[in-house]
């Protein structure tokens, strides 16, 4: 077997470096959506990873702090969701564990609900607003399990202050999930 | 504000790469427990992190493959508790996104149950078996939040044939916990 690495690298996929090089700033969330739905069927078209993408937002201005697109195989790490992609490189960016600090308020949006994983790492990152598109059952219409997400898993987050807003831009965020799995995608977790 | 990076370089803390540089096999859950609750412990008196540790070993010969403890602080990076970091690299030393390939069946070894966002982390790794020290209460006690983990969340990772088992060595994986609490340690996400 490999000897154990003493560190990892995450880089985001080339395309997705040139696309974050110029500023941006998108001001409602059925815009934000839109981009991230960009970025989720770019995501496949590039053959960089899985049909979901994520960004987080300033809440005071619309300004993109970060974005991430599904990273499990082009990576070989099962951890590197859109949602954790973002977060992380959100949290880099600030150089901080959470969001609530280093400059406003922020805001993670997602191109489908997060599964169990992600929905964890939302509550922990700070964010004070969780905006996503497509559903679970779109997610899992594409082949992808989302995990133990429960209804009182959203009310957990809300109990603790995060807002939820789900089903902006649903059609045109499942519409990526659809075609993926009719071009033969793979559910890596499935 | 910061330019975005373009990548994230996740070390492990150097004495924990020293202790993992001899191989090492331990070959049932008190043995690993013991070693996953020392490292908890060393990752407390060395100011790298949380009160938590992780490890992965493979079934058959109890190879231990990777451990991670608690990085949230140290990397500013909400996502790095001890059982992503030790999924995250036992996964590189793998290549592969899932250790159901790779060499046989893996299992997870935590001192204390999964947060919700490492539960579901879990489900994704593809390791057969998850095994926890201290319980959800416990790691209350010491003031931090396990999120949304319902009954419900550990019968849908069996019901994908994932076996749990709970309360290893838990007095013992409590105390390091309590230990953390009393000695002013910060709960970064109480």
């Amino acid at each position: 077997m490999n000897q154990l690495p003493f560190f990892i690298t995450i880089p985001l996929p080339d395309w997705l470096t040139e696309r974050l090089a110029v500023p941006m700033h998108l001001h409602d969330d059925e815009a934000r959506m839109r981009f991230v739905i960009e970025l989720s069927r770019e995501n496949i078209v590039c053959g960089t990873g899985g049909p979901f993408a994520a960004a987080v937002f300033r809440a005071a201005d619309g300004m993109l702090v970060a974005a991430g697109v599904n990273s499990v195989l082009r990576l070989e790490n099962a951890v590197l969701h859109a949602e954790v992609m973002a977060l992380m490189f959100a949290q880099a960016r600030l150089g901080s564990h959470t969001l609530r600090t280093g400059g406003g308020i922020h805001e993670l949006v997602t191109s489908c609900e997060p599964c169990a994983m992600c929905l964890g790492a939302t509550l922990w990152s700070g964010v004070a607003r969780l905006v996503c598109g497509a559903t679970r059952e779109d997610a899992e219409r594409a082949g992808f399990d989302e995990g133990p997400v429960f209804a009182a898993s959203y009310a957990y987050l809300e109990q603790r202050s995060i807002a939820v807003v789900r089903g902006v831009l649903r059609a045109e965020a499942a519409a990526v999930l659809d075609h993926y799995r009719e071009s033969g995608g793979v559910a890596y977790n499935g």
